[in-house]
């Protein structure tokens, strides 16, 4: 976590008894999360995830959040749930920040995900693209192409202090990308985060989606462009294309790629690449005094650049 | 915790391979222990508590550990207990370092304590130094008057960079508790660290107490003489000697205090607050790069030697 707040006794003792859950036994900050602060609560009936929202989630955006939770809980979806309060309500304030209680979603997120651990990721992301296709709350995702812009604006002086020619190549990218950017593919609520700490697994088995707080509105191929980034390179930042396939395979078994998006894939997958790049470049330079988590390299999002653009098309991705 | 070790899937498999402990449901690093990384670990049939031991603590040193909390459990004292492998061991290795499953003391430390905490943190510690009575292994206590010198040696140039004079005041209270300090109080393993965050309460009573890292063989009194630097002062370093009564009070209704411990008490918690001083110095002056943990203000403790220092006698603990 980037930050970590601290939660007094009175105050803790004064928001559960906003709620049904119990009796509360054991209450630990867990190490999860970069923007938020999370504990794992149990009571004497169930253990949950008490998350206190810092500055870094728009407290505006939240009701979208945990709508989305309720949203996709209720179509069946394994994903952490909110719990709502005697009153109803899901969200309210706890240490000066907003804050709620998620159930708790059972499995741990791999190291080292497997060509198998891909096959289950695509297949839950069709599936959490259907099940949010009559989600009615919209958020625009401003981690998209204007974002980028904004991002790079404020990090482009002192890029080449990371790497050398990092700013030209940047620039050159993003000009490409806004260029070329599509304006028809399918649309709808998309993940837009789901690196493997963000997917649960029992064994081989995927028991959940978490971390639904970058979720908007966006090409779906999209969310498929970042699951690609993140989960089929190797730490060398070579490309596993076995992975890629049963990713995709296992995906178009749910919910069918079409042609458009196949072939908007290696544009897509430079977009995400540069959208992850450009975020780890500014924690990067904008290094916070006291952060709990040091910040990611962000040159290893340059290398996957790299390779998206260099690519001849989406069978590169072990797709016809 | 003050760094942080990641564990791999396979590694963590192969330790959990070990165990008769159910099938394993989640893994949570937890933001608890300044020494070692923690994990919340559940299993389909209860929750325990994954231990990595990290460099401070010394490798030779854990036999010790795992042997008391087995001998304070086998007591019926209510503390964490290692859990034994298939093979009988407690203590295996995990990531290149030293582990243990220990299982999960329910319970929260509490942030501010009143005096009703002191009570009952007064009645635990003594029934903790009745049921080490017969512990049979010893370990010295490497932080006691001996270690305070090299500690102070290693502070002592940069000390005043802290605060104008410190260096002298420190020097001049090392010198006097090393001629003073005694020699023949009752004995036994005392905890050493008994801080709020190693004391567990269910509402207003004691759970259990946790962290026996720094458990060694010393003056029962001086453990007395930790909690009263520990617990009974307030934020603002002012010395609320109701809580000090009430500790002293329920400690004696479980074990006396003889009245040359009592006669010890203003000595041994200027050596308690100097013992806190210098390690918390020695940490402010060697900050760890990528530490998680920021450390703790030294100041504080220069303010209750201070006190303790100007105490008439053991009476300003409430105790006649």
């Amino acid at each position: 976590m980037a930050v970590y707040t601290e939660v007094g006794d009175e105050e803790l003792e004064a928001f559960l008894a906003e709620y049904d859950i119990g009796t509360v036994v054991s209450c630990k900050g867990i190490a999860e999360g970069v923007e938020n602060s999370n504990y794992l609560l149990q009571t004497d009936r169930n253990t949950f995830i008490l998350t206190l929202y810092e500055k870094r989630v728009r407290e505006e955006d939240l009701p979208f959040f945990i709508a989305l939770m309720d949203h996709l809980a209720g179509k069946g979806l394994s994903c952490p749930t909110p719990v709502h309060g005697k009153d109803g309500e899901a969200l309210r304030r706890l240490a000066d920040r907003p804050a709620a209680i998620i159930s708790f979603l059972q499995g741990m997120w791999v190291r080292k995900p497997t060509p198998q651990h891909c096959h289950g990721l695509g297949q839950a992301l069709a599936e959490f693209h259907l099940a949010g296709q009559d989600f009615a709350m919209q958020r625009p995702n401003d981690l998209s192409v204007k974002g980028w812009h904004t991002l790079f604006a404020d990090c482009a002086e002192r890029a080449d202090t990371v790497a050398p020619g990092l700013r030209d190549e940047l620039e050159s990218e993003l000009n490409y990308l806004t260029a070329h950017w599509p304006g028809d593919l399918p649309s709808g609520v998309i993940h837009a985060d789901l690196f493997p700490d963000n997917v649960f697994f029992l064994g081989k088995t995927l028991s959940g989606l978490i971390d639904f707080y970058f979720a908007c509105n966006d090409f779906l191929a999209y969310d498929i462009a970042v699951c690609l980034n993140a989960w089929c390179f190797e730490p060398d930042t070579s490309f596993n294309v076995t992975k890629a396939r049963l990713m995709l395979q296992a995906y178009r078994d749910v919910r069918p790629i079409s042609s458009n998006e196949l072939q908007a894939l290696p544009l897509l997958s430079r977009g995400a690449a540069l959208r992850f790049l450009l975020t780890r470049l500014y924690d990067w330079l904008n290094q916070i005094e006291g952060a709990l988590v040091k910040p990611k390299d962000p040159i290893e999002y340059l290398r996957k650049i790299r390779f998206h653009r260099d690519v001849g098309g989406p069978g590169a991705y072990g797709l016809d």
